[in-house]
């Protein structure tokens, strides 16, 4: 059985990036840049107001002084002329700062008939004057590639001037859900059988990560079936499939997927929930195989298929992202498989406390879950209060 | 001015959640739900088997006897006759438990030949059983009215046989920023003029929030222009703009939507950045003008637009989630006004350390901050590694 780290590493160093496309900046958030946003302008282009009231002389605008206004320069009017001896011209924040002018009389410290300008705090020369190119120079990388966009990217991208931005496009996952006891949600149910929820949890993961989650049909517990709905997704990125891949003798997919060429990398871990997990190629397609419990499989893509996906779409390989958390209860010596307890928060969210029912078969469990508590393999027992490695589910947004 | 949270509770007071609709499952992820999921089937419907093995009598199964297999269930393939005294059925994880047997021989403790089973290790009455209804009971509410779906709720929805979720819609958010100095990225720029930014990162926090952007063209410092404008964002679920909103000559929405019978509640807040605030009603639709100046609109959009859209969108009302985290700079004294700096998270996020320069023109900072730091007004002066309330902005997807 092989060591969840030692897993996680061979996954995603067999994976790479995917391609490049180009997308309209708008349709850019959230997604990867495939290559960096160079500003393409210097902002602000020259010296601006950052305030409302007059560009003056300094030397002129010391209290008590008179100012004769020439002329006025609201944002993206600017000022033709010149501010000559004793003149001064009314402007407005992110307005050009006129020739001649080296300071800003604040509106409120001035008083005005429209004509005269009377000074009431002297100025100081270059105070409320924001220089060209405080906030970028042109030619000036704003955002590398390799970096998922926010809103806040997609405002930078846009000041600089870009209408389009490239980034990696979304990695296509086929999603290949097995068993003769399952069906879709609403369709009739074979007597003894559940309802599928693998293949759509997985979708919904896959999409909140930013994939693009192909879902196959369910196929059914035969070699050809498998082997004629995986060949179908072999133009994925990923393919993934969900039951059959334990020990039991009706375990199938990689009695499926041998004869069609499948070369296997590992597929037993040291993990619970989540033992039976397969990793391999299938002609070019990376396939992994995720238990068909459905909480295994969904504990396993937040272990494995997040990484995945993210190395796919052109970040960092990097696990998960964990955290501390304070265990809220006392917790058992662990075996030598690496657990996963599914976990309430605190309000606070700095304790966390295990469900006392850990069954890999209890998804409403899972869904109430703000975290899992990570034992590693032989784990001492801890008590109440010690400190615990936890990955926290909801800023994972699954 | 208006301090910023009691801003914040007129805002969310005065808003509701938009309407229904029902999506297929997989679309489901993200959204808000407005109608509980009820579990429409009881899982698992009858007593399985959480192991590979065999269904025994408890009571026949002590280390050393010798069981007949009388046949097999496979999940999804329940086994049609009774277990008698002496029998055992071969059965894997998740297959229903045939009648007469109640306990489970793990595979790994005994040994078979295909017609008989060996015990090795004694079996207890009910180990290794899952009974009906572990997960959860038909009937049963699983997720409720107003919680945002995670991937693993979808699941959750599948499992309990539900093909349609009803949803809140997303809010649309018509986006409608001013001025004659800017124009959209890649068009021709007039003299003086800087590329327009507010509107498409404000559109992409809109999406990552969940609404529906509907960015409007650029409306030019012209009464009739912003007039005709708003009223064609008239039938969003708010009405955004930008610019225009502060006390200079050329603020104009104010001016502008005056005639129209745009109602004001509030248009200054004690916020940096941020002062000038509008809020009110255009017709039936409300209206919150921001900044112009990218960093205050994106600021003011974090603090007032992301709980505005969690309400529209059936969410609870609360201000942005904060947390603690220890200065990583001495801070000076604070006035009147309720200051978010932007700051860099240390690798651990304990430490939140503000730019040196907080000039809200700048959008690079901004881009590249980590988290805001919350300074309330008259705040005393802080020492490097005290506490302070910030807001992280990774978790927030913006």
């Amino acid at each position: 059985m092989l060591a969840v780290a030692e897993a996680r590493e061979r996954i995603l160093s067999a994976l790479r990036p995917v391609g490049e496309e180009v997308v309209p900046l708008p349709q850019a958030v959230g997604r990867v840049l495939a290559r960096p946003v160079i500003a393409r302008l210097t902002q602000p282009p020259a010296a601006v107001s950052a305030m409302d009231g007059w560009a003056v002389r300094a030397a002129d605008a010391q209290a008590g002084a008179m100012l004769r206004q020439i002329g006025a320069a609201p944002a993206g009017h600017p000022f033709a002329g010149q501010v000559g001896p004793g003149e001064c011209v009314r402007i407005f924040t992110g307005a050009f700062l006129p020739e001649g002018a080296d300071g800003i009389l604040l509106q409120e410290e001035a008083s005005a008939d429209g004509v005269l300008v009377k000074v009431q705090e002297s100025v100081q020369p270059g105070r409320w004057i924001r220089p060209a190119g405080l906030d970028f120079t042109a030619g000036e990388t704003l955002l590398p590639a390799g970096r998922r966009l926010t809103a806040r990217d997609i405002g930078l991208a846009a000041a600089a001037n870009h209408p389009w931005l490239t980034v990696h496009r979304r990695p296509r996952i086929g999603i290949l859900a097995t068993g003769d006891e399952i069906a879709l949600p609403g369709e009739p149910l074979p007597a003894g059988g559940i309802v599928s929820s693998n293949a759509h949890a997985l979708a919904a993961l896959v999409t909140v990560a930013g994939g693009e989650a192909l879902v196959l049909p369910i196929a059914p517990d035969d070699p050809a079936a498998i082997a004629a709905l995986a060949r179908s997704g072999q133009g994925c990125d990923l393919l993934l499939t969900t039951g059959g891949a334990s020990v039991g003798e009706h375990d199938l997919v990689q009695k499926a997927l041998g004869p069609e060429g499948f070369a296997l990398d590992f597929w037993k871990i040291a993990m619970r929930p989540g033992k039976p997990l397969i990793w391999g190629r299938l002609g070019g397609t990376p396939l992994l195989g995720l238990p068909g419990n459905p909480v295994s499989a969904l504990v396993c893509a937040v272990v494995f298929l997040l990484p995945a996906l993210a190395v796919l779409s052109g970040l960092p390989a990097a696990p998960t992202p964990t955290d501390r958390a304070l265990a809220g209860a006392a917790l058992p010596q662990n075996d030598r498989r690496e657990d996963y307890l599914r976990a309430r928060l605190s309000a606070d969210g700095r304790v966390a406390t295990p469900f006392p029912r850990q069954d890999s078969s209890m998804l409403a469990t899972l869904a109430r879950a703000d975290a899992l508590i990570i034992r590693p393999p032989h784990a001492p027992p801890l008590p109440e209060g010690a400190e615990v490695e936890v990955i926290r589910l909801g800023p994972l947004g699954i």
